[in-house]
């Protein structure tokens, strides 16, 4: 073990023996390595690690905080490592959700995107009224995939930005990263192919196994550290698996990032059994910069990482467009969406790669970065004081998502029925597994401001949940 | 070898040597069973073989024939009323040819697109721009599949100026037509079904049939009046079709129509195979209104028609609208969107709805069609009187394109490559079949103006005509 794991480790039996309690300041980073003789930098890296697994948070200008008490949930022990599906049949169930979440009086607890009044609307319509104005007549034919070279050349940019080597030769602009995870799948599958998800996983994976009929194992999924890697290890050392799925930052629906270590470890198993791997990172625009944190691609040497993400949760959603990093597989992921989809929007690309020129993109960023950790703090707060104390809410810091387990004897799908009636929509833990391990789950969407309104929706909720844990 | 491989291996070679010759009539299943001392079921699954080969066809309650020597006829009578594909392995070769495309350079006679100095690109941005600004807080999922409900009714309006009745509950907002188009045809096969095409077919179809893993069966389609509808029913009836796929309105790439009546025939023949059709129709909007046109969707009676269509070739390239008036398909349709693109670019559906609805697009239309006819006339002419009298020119009125004969010595695609050497581009016949059967064939964009560099750019190509069909 490292000395800044050592160090870490140190520091959380203390947190958790009541030394330090939640909220309150850590010793700064001077003084602990004063204290136990350590470099700066190695106390550094073991806060980064603490951090990493949720334990303490940074707070700019203010040092290190013990993050607020929580509960570490009991699951991955409650169901097996891994589970097999021939059929997930998810898809009507998403379909119903998603079209629920379209009626606007509904308090979007369901929805998968941030708080729309965080994105700069009307300065992204200017650079789309801009692109639109500035179209040459051969813009069609010239924003065929790839896709526009301006927009991938900003993207290989913001990938510079974190450290990652990216040619813009490598990115297929796509209509948003479902496109992209999507094309990616197909191209490195065919039917009755096994592939690695994540247990419980974003419901895209889900649906698309679905759709190319594949067979999928899921993997214990730790809702603080991520998927569990010796599982993997030893589902890929049995099963013919062609590709893994899976989200290493602010894992939907859990909201927990996976370690730097953790990340290179995943990166070379899946080397060593010669799988590719569909890194799912739409979030990542949401990770700030001066925290380190990397995608998998990051450890990529031989190009079998399809690095998926899109413009659609950290600028504008509704637009579409998206993009996939393919290493090896680029050009033959062109072709393959050339006869998909022929490509994406041409003002669209446009219009995003004027944006995130500008200066205006990082200002956004930063704001919108510090508006969802203090409102994924409040809705923590709020959901803690005000929810009954058999409903556990996994914290974790950054990206918007809260998953909450509810008493075994609440239906979480009929949960969600009852409370669209009332007016509040949510996604039930079973949209996120084919195989119903989550009914008595459910994941909030933390990205809104604590007004009256969702006061009274986490009211209601609360109502909803004792109701029905009082009926069986 | 199983004992019928062993008999159409016999079989073959008693064709090889000229026992039965193109056309002639192969003994009965009885004959030969009886000659052969085999099981009628083996001798079944023998003469499948061969048709599978394309050495012999059915014809239906008439027996088996030796298919036509292919090399010594001459079109439309050149090929099979029919043929058998498992595998059209198309793409990279569109790949490259649309890449091609691409340099502004290049005369575009290759291209699929009208010339875009026909669009109103101007008018249509400041649609987008009013779209841009207007748009509400929840316009994402305002948005989400079906798409945006003003663009639906403005389409199914449409429709009903050339007196069809389609709800807007039926249309489904695409990414262009090549994704409804694929939506559809995902929807309606799984791996392994009979599709039937036209032979020439848009090279989408071939494409999707690609990457499907379907079985093509393309049917003969006449440069003057499209398939053949003897040839339709014979396959109908003897194979278990899934879907058809075809264009009866300015056929792509051979620019010819159905008639009316062909449409009616056409229509019944599915139906009472019931086999669903996907109509390609992109052109739609180039029609005539006054000529009474109408799409197979017009004699729909049961939702089996899945009408595909978009705005890219009557409007603006490059904006990615299209859409599906689906039929009964119209609610699995969604879904299949909602996993594979999410739904349309949002700010695209306003712009078109917008623009669509205005007294501006009628007026363009008008327009449009009247150039377009105009310069497809002047093109015939100009073609007619430059190239070497050995072409003989498909001459159609309407749509853009042009379908030229060569002298049966010239490659295309070696052509093509030359021609792009020299700056003019062409699609090679070899695109639009899987099975090289139009090899002396081209397709040429008629939407341009004759000025002097397309006179140069036919020049070019009469030049190459020429050498190549002395090299031999």
């Amino acid at each position: 073990m490292a000395k800044y794991e050592q160090l870490a480790n140190d520091l959380k039996t203390r947190i958790d023996q009541g030394v330090w309690q939640g909220g309150d300041k850590l010793p700064s980073l001077r003084q602990t390595a004063s204290n136990y003789g350590l470099s700066l930098m190695t106390v550094m890296n073991a806060y980064q690690l603490l951090e990493s697994q949720g334990a303490i948070t940074a707070v700019e200008k203010s040092g290190y905080f013990v993050a607020p008490d929580r509960e570490t949930l009991s699951y991955p022990q409650h169901h097996d490592k891994m589970y097999l599906s021939d059929n997930t049949d998810i898809n009507d169930f998403v379909f119903s959700v998603l079209q629920s979440s379209k009626q606007p009086s509904i308090i979007p607890f369901g929805s998968g995107f941030p708080d729309p009044t965080l994105f700069p609307q009307q300065a992204i319509s200017r650079s789309l009224a801009k692109a639109a104005q500035k179209l040459s007549p051969t813009f069609a034919a010239d924003n065929l995939p790839p896709g526009n070279l301006g927009l991938r050349k900003a993207i290989s940019q913001r990938y510079a930005k974190v450290g990652l080597s990216v040619s813009p030769d490598e990115i297929l602009i796509t209509s948003g990263a479902m496109e992209s995870l999507n094309l990616s799948l197909e191209l490195l599958t065919k039917e009755g192919d096994y592939v690695v998800i994540e247990s419980p996983a974003f419901y895209g994976a889900l649906q698309a196994i679905e759709r190319l009929k594949l067979k999928a194992i899921a993997i214990a999924t730790d809702p603080q550290t991520g998927m569990d890697l010796d599982a993997l290890e030893e589902v890929l050392a049995n099963y013919p698996v062609k590709a893994c799925w899976l989200m290493t930052r602010y894992q939907n629906p859990l909201g927990c990032s996976m370690s730097r270590e953790g990340q290179e470890r995943l990166y070379q198993l899946v080397k060593s059994y010669n799988v590719s791997l569909i890194e799912d990172d739409v979030y990542q625009e949401l990770y700030e910069r001066d925290k380190g944190g990397v995608p998998v691609k990051y450890f990529d040497e031989d190009g079998r990482v399809l690095h998926c993400s899109s413009f659609s949760k950290s600028l504008i959603a509704g637009y579409r467009v998206g993009w996939v990093a393919a290493g090896k597989y680029a050009v033959e992921l062109q072709k393959l969406q050339l006869m998909s989809t022929l490509s994406t929007s041409a003002p669209m690309q446009l219009a995003i790669a004027d944006f995130i020129q500008s200066v205006k993109y990082e200002r956004h960023l930063k704001n919108l970065r510090k508006q969802l950790s203090e409102r994924k703090e409040a809705m923590y707060q709020l959901l803690r004081s005000k929810l009954p104390g058999t409903v556990k809410v996994n914290y974790t810091t950054g990206g918007y998502f809260l998953w909450l387990e509810l008493p075994v004897e609440v239906d979480a799908t009929k949960l969600y029925f009852q409370a669209i009636e009332k007016g509040v929509s949510l996604a039930p833990g079973n949209l996120f597994s084919a195989e119903q391990q989550y009914n008595h789950y459910i994941r909030l969407n933390a990205s809104y401001p604590c007004t009256k309104e969702i006061e009274v929706a986490i009211d209601t909720l609360r109502h909803l949940i004792l109701t029905n844990a009082e009926k069986r």
